[in-house]
């Protein structure tokens, strides 16, 4: 039964230590005991071979990125990360040892992340599909949200955009929390700053102006504004209030039509990766 | 824009009314707040076309099924549902009414069992494939595990065994909830008595003997014993505790090898589904 065997090996390499997982691997469900005075912070990310990635990826590289993108959204709402939930479906032609591989990517992350692996489900499927699930947890009433957002905040991102796609990917977790209490609005860039931008100003209600976009080394204006998988985040801080260590101002949000942004006097529409995403 | 009016439709239909999500589908995380004195439980299962079920089965029967199953591990553990996140990936040729009907199949049932559906995650992939995470909730210390039978303890399920596959599945939440404080073990049965009675019998180290397996009306007893889907809960109470209604005493825990069942006097192998299983 190699099945036994996978499970037994992820649960021994899925050390939950001194975490608040009651409960690990094994039993039908995980078991998770919250600290009080906690919200919790609950994201989910599909990543799909041939969709978001290709069937050549070195194993380790999906099974880290599976995670980083979920933990990229726990950082742009300021949280810590508590666990993950991990499901995975691989080809039968997929070899123990790629899953293995897999689940080495994806735990070193966790590691160094402090995120216990708390569970999850294997199944076979005609190609590699995963769906990482991650709780973090952020001050009652304290998460970062989207929708705070107000006419006179100043504009940030954590870093330079238009990124190589496929590269690694650092969940900006630290920064997230040291946001808290600080920026009005944050949200992930992982579907290009336009889209995002405009996102985070629907749910705020305003419009925002652009002053300058930061581009990555080697890319283009073109892909820093539209191009996705950037995974910086971008925030709004009170006037006046001083932007934590390597982010870069890049504009103000404006009274007007709510999600509109302006870039060199000109409508920027929103124009990333939009079909069919979070919901 | 296809993708903002479909999670606009989503987010209208999955009203989280009066529950503890404090902010539901549309920013990078769903919030949660947590009760205390409460520990919390987490569960994901995939169900995958062609392998859970055939391309032409109603999407809203797919929808109900996805969350059923992960109800039913909420159940084993005798929690309360708190809420869940559903991962879709649809085929581009699937029609936004099926989508549509995926969700009202699966809202449907998340109301009647006070599921809010949180957040999730939509994709394109060649075949539907999702995956759905429940939360539930169960006083601290108090969830029923599969590591807690003890020799001398009865065995019994909460109802006849071997039922036609793709019949529509009714978590057994409230069974669940009356065991917590009674039961030494529980377990659901997804895939097959056999299986799964060998894996609580693991868990705690002891055998078991059956005396009896009840069969549905039409199906076979190799069926009943080997057969998965039932999701019908196998626990036991302590000598002399009185059973829930309509549930069947069918056997005993007894000292011996860990995992060893024992039915007419000759070992039964753990014969279910067992390839690549829950994490």
């Amino acid at each position: 039964m190699i099945e036994v065997d996978l499970v037994e090996w992820i649960r021994k390499h899925a050390s939950v230590g001194r975490s608040r997982i009651v409960l690990g691997i094994g039993d039908d469900c995980a078991i998770f005991r919250p600290r009080s005075g906690e919200d919790l912070l609950f994201t989910t990310d599909q990543l799909i071979e041939d969709v978001h990635f290709l069937g050549n990826a070195s194993a380790s590289t999906v099974g880290e990125r599976a995670l980083a993108r979920s933990l990229s959204d726990i950082a742009a709402m300021g949280g810590e990360p508590r666990f993950c939930l991990v499901s995975l479906a691989v080809p039968k032609r997929k070899t123990q040892r790629w899953i293995e591989a897999f689940f080495r990517g994806l735990l070193s992350l966790a590691r160094r992340t402090n995120t216990p692996l708390a569970g999850g489900d294997l199944a076979h499927d005609d190609k590699v599909h995963c769906d990482v699930m991650v709780c973090g947890a952020v001050a009652q009433r304290k998460a970062l949200r989207r929708d705070g957002a107000r006419p006179g905040d100043e504009l940030y991102v954590s870093g330079r955009l238009g990124k190589p796609w496929n590269r690694r990917i650092q969940p900006r977790l630290a920064l997230g929390q040291s946001l808290v209490g600080k920026a009005t609005s944050c949200i992930d860039l992982s579907d290009g700053l336009s889209l995002d931008l405009h996102r985070l100003c629907i749910a705020s209600r305003v419009s925002a102006e652009l002053d300058r976009v930061p581009v990555e080394k080697g890319a283009t204006l073109e892909r820093a504004l539209h191009g996705g998988e950037d995974y910086e985040l971008l925030f709004t801080l009170p006037r006046g209030e001083s932007p934590p260590p390597r982010t870069m101002r890049i504009g103000s949000i404006v009274r007007g039509p709510a999600g509109m942004v302006v870039f060199e006097g000109k409508q920027v529409k929103p124009h990333g990766y939009d079909h069919f995403r979070k919901t």
